[in-house]
């Protein structure tokens, strides 16, 4: 059993109002649109991700045999039959991966008969969210450390497993190098990275044997990581051992600092590198780096060539969730308002419209009801599944990819710093406010 | 395939440094221990949770056909062999889930050859540390709430499938009540629990329909969510339905707030129940809860039954990582330091030593080597793996949350409030210290 494709990964209310639902024959077409509520803190824009998880999840949803044994010992048989057919035939409308996106804008849209659509809101939420949440704080990261090679190194601290191999996945997206989990690679072809740690240093009785048998096992691959004891006498090893393993055609690719003062270190180990003739020997920097620190390296002209980036990418340390939901917007072909205190939404199904400037970059967007509220722009919402199978489903993660990137381009310049830009506008359309207010009267 | 219990849940260097112990053929005995290396701000202890995860996938690791035929193209034939063969073999000793700890102090050890004990650190690492910062995060909640009911309802906002599933069971081990998330409810045997969400009653054409409905379906589980557009008029709703469904034998289990000021949404609510002979109607609520709020809320005496915690809970988002580390603390029967700037580890076999004042209550731990250094004080790393089999794997998880909650009865006041408590004392024992040191003037 594979739990990360289970339909039991949802809440048991679900199946609570599933029942309900079945039971007065609510299965009419509802409309249920994912959205972020609030940029978080410092922010400026998101990126849309993890829409092709969410699909290969509808695509597939079955309850397996022994998913419903353990249910028919607390639902009613009946119940059990229904679930035993069920299966995702709904439409999906979605901004693609890798679109930037703002508060208020949906970025997914759900379809279908509403014990469908209900079901399925927890595990569609865990998903759009974890991944539009990395892939948009990876998105700083990428912007602080232009021209550098970026690597995942988070797996480890990420919460969980599918955590590390989702946060390889939107941090590649978002224009990362790589990743250094190998099963993300498997799984979703991102290319990876590795150095060494502490313990193959220790484990061996000194640091230069260490070297020398990493660089033998992996001529032209190998970095060697140079903190274990006295960051610059490793240097000073390294370059006696590529002296000897000249004659042999083994280079050493890079060496690796992790603790200390990163551009201090890198200044001092770059001067040893080069006066050792070591000029295409690469420097690459990890230990808990943000795009803050990054910053400060890259500005300070720190000779460092790349970027490990572990805790603060994989669980998005500052802002470790986003306040998003997913809200029904129609049932039975008539538009549905949420009105608690703070958390109203706006009804209806919705497209998104976004302009450009003469400059080429982002100026203003619009959100506005599907349907009789036209307006200039680019729509971003595109249906991506159809009765429950996916349509233009070809497109390579190396193709949203770059699509990522040039959006980064087409940022206005403000919004692509660490600092606060003024808020992008995104004005909610006369008609969608009409309709908002008209369903507010109905229940006053 | 389960991604959950591949050997490819590690990182890239791994699998090289693997490479070159092999070629080396340094496949003597290692011993890896993990540890918290501080407690996150505002925090006074640790809860050691995610063993049993570790152990399942220790006790089944190997590698796919599928897995060999992907690292085949990557690998050298020789490698692929040795890794065909690949089980873990070694042994585990741990401090058992539920435990209290603190910085410093190792909650797991693995000795096993030196591939086998490196290839798995990254998994080892990525469960211990989520679950330890669940439960701890729990521990707080649980404290703050003395007699309430307790619910998990963060999956969607978790990080990922795995990370809502452990941090059901992190949470119901720290002494919450149960989880919303099905599938956990399945895996682990945890209580659930369920309400409904505004979309049920957004999806009728009012409230009262919608409450009777639920009422109908669940006659003796119905929690009404009564904030979807007057949380006040909705309770007056639910005591007319009450009445009705009075004759049938049907009553509203309780009602749920999710918006607004929920102390004084509570204090009205209650009091319309009550009017309406709804004592026994309990009230639940939700909607951004953390300990502060739920401290708050007990404390103004606000007539809440229940809470139900999602986000905070689910990515612990004060303090969504753990400072820890999974480190080489011996080779070849030798202690083995990292020296590392801010990052140096205590070297050596270790045991951790409790005791406990004349009150009961915990007094200071002693950090001492496993061998030659006996200490007064209950030891708290005990086998739990040999040989790569289980032993003593008899215990339950209800089990050991009994033995969590029987643990914060011996906390010392002041480290069971959310103010920040004197640091608890762990003292490093003089042999250890000296090992340290010896080892330190080894390399200079």
């Amino acid at each position: 059993m594979n739990p990360l494709s289970s339909p039991l990964l949802t809440d048991h209310y679900q199946l609570m109002m599933l029942q309900s639902y079945l039971e007065q024959g609510m299965e009419e077409r509802a409309v249920f649109e994912f959205f972020v509520r609030k940029l978080p803190p410092g922010r400026n824009f998101m990126i849309a991700a993890g829409l092709e998880q969410v699909l290969d999840f509808l695509e597939n949803l079955k309850f397996s045999s022994e998913e419903l044994t353990w249910l028919a010992l607390r639902f009613p048989p009946s119940f059990i039959a229904y679930l035993e057919q069920f299966r995702f035939s709904g439409d999906v409308h979605a901004m693609p991966e890798g679109t930037l996106f703002f508060p208020e804008e949906p970025i997914l849209r759900i379809t279908a008969a509403l014990p469908q659509a209900q079901l399925v809101e927890s595990r569609i939420m865990n998903l759009l969210h974890f991944e539009t949440l990395i892939a948009s704080k990876a998105a700083r990261l990428v912007m602080m450390a232009p021209g550098k090679l970026l690597v995942d190194f988070g797996m480890r601290r990420a919460h969980g497993a599918e955590a590390g191999l989702l946060a390889a996945r939107a941090s590649y997206l978002a224009g990362f190098s790589g990743t250094a989990t190998v099963l993300a690679g498997m799984l979703y072809g991102i290319p990876l990275f590795g150095t060494m740690a502490h313990s193959y240093i220790q484990a061996h009785e000194d640091e230069a044997t260490a070297f020398e048998h990493f660089a033998w096992c992996h001529p032209d691959a190998a970095i060697l990581l140079i903190d274990t004891y006295d960051t610059e006498a490793a240097a000073a090893k390294v370059v006696t051992l590529a002296r000897k393993l000249l004659a042999d055609g083994i280079s050493i690719k890079g060496v690796r600092l992790d603790s200390g003062d990163l551009a201090e270190h890198a200044r001092r180990v770059r001067q040893i590198l080069d006066d050792g003739g070591l000029e295409k020997t690469t420097i690459f920097a990890s230990g808990n780096l943000d795009e803050y620190r990054m910053y400060e390296l890259s500005s300070s002209g720190a000779p460092i060539d790349g970027f490990g980036v572990g805790t603060a990418l994989d669980v998005s340390s500052d802002a470790p969730s986003l306040d998003c939901a997913y809200k029904l917007q129609e049932y039975a072909s008539k538009p549905r308002r949420k009105c608690s205190e703070g958390k109203a939404t706006w009804p209806g199904r919705k497209q998104v419209y976004r302009n450009y400037g003469a400059d080429g970059c982002l100026a203003g967007d619009v959100v506005a009801l599907e349907e009789n509220d036209p307006h200039d722009g680019k729509p971003l919402i595109l249906p991506v599944m159809q009765a429950g199978r996916r349509i233009n489903a070809d497109t390579t993660l190396n193709q949203m990819r770059q699509w990522t990137l040039a959006g980064y381009a087409r940022l206005p310049k403000a919004m692509t710093t660490l600092e606060v830009a003024p808020t992008y506008p995104v004005v909610i359309s006369a008609p969608l406010q009409a309709l908002a207010k008209q369903l507010d009267e109905m229940h006053t």
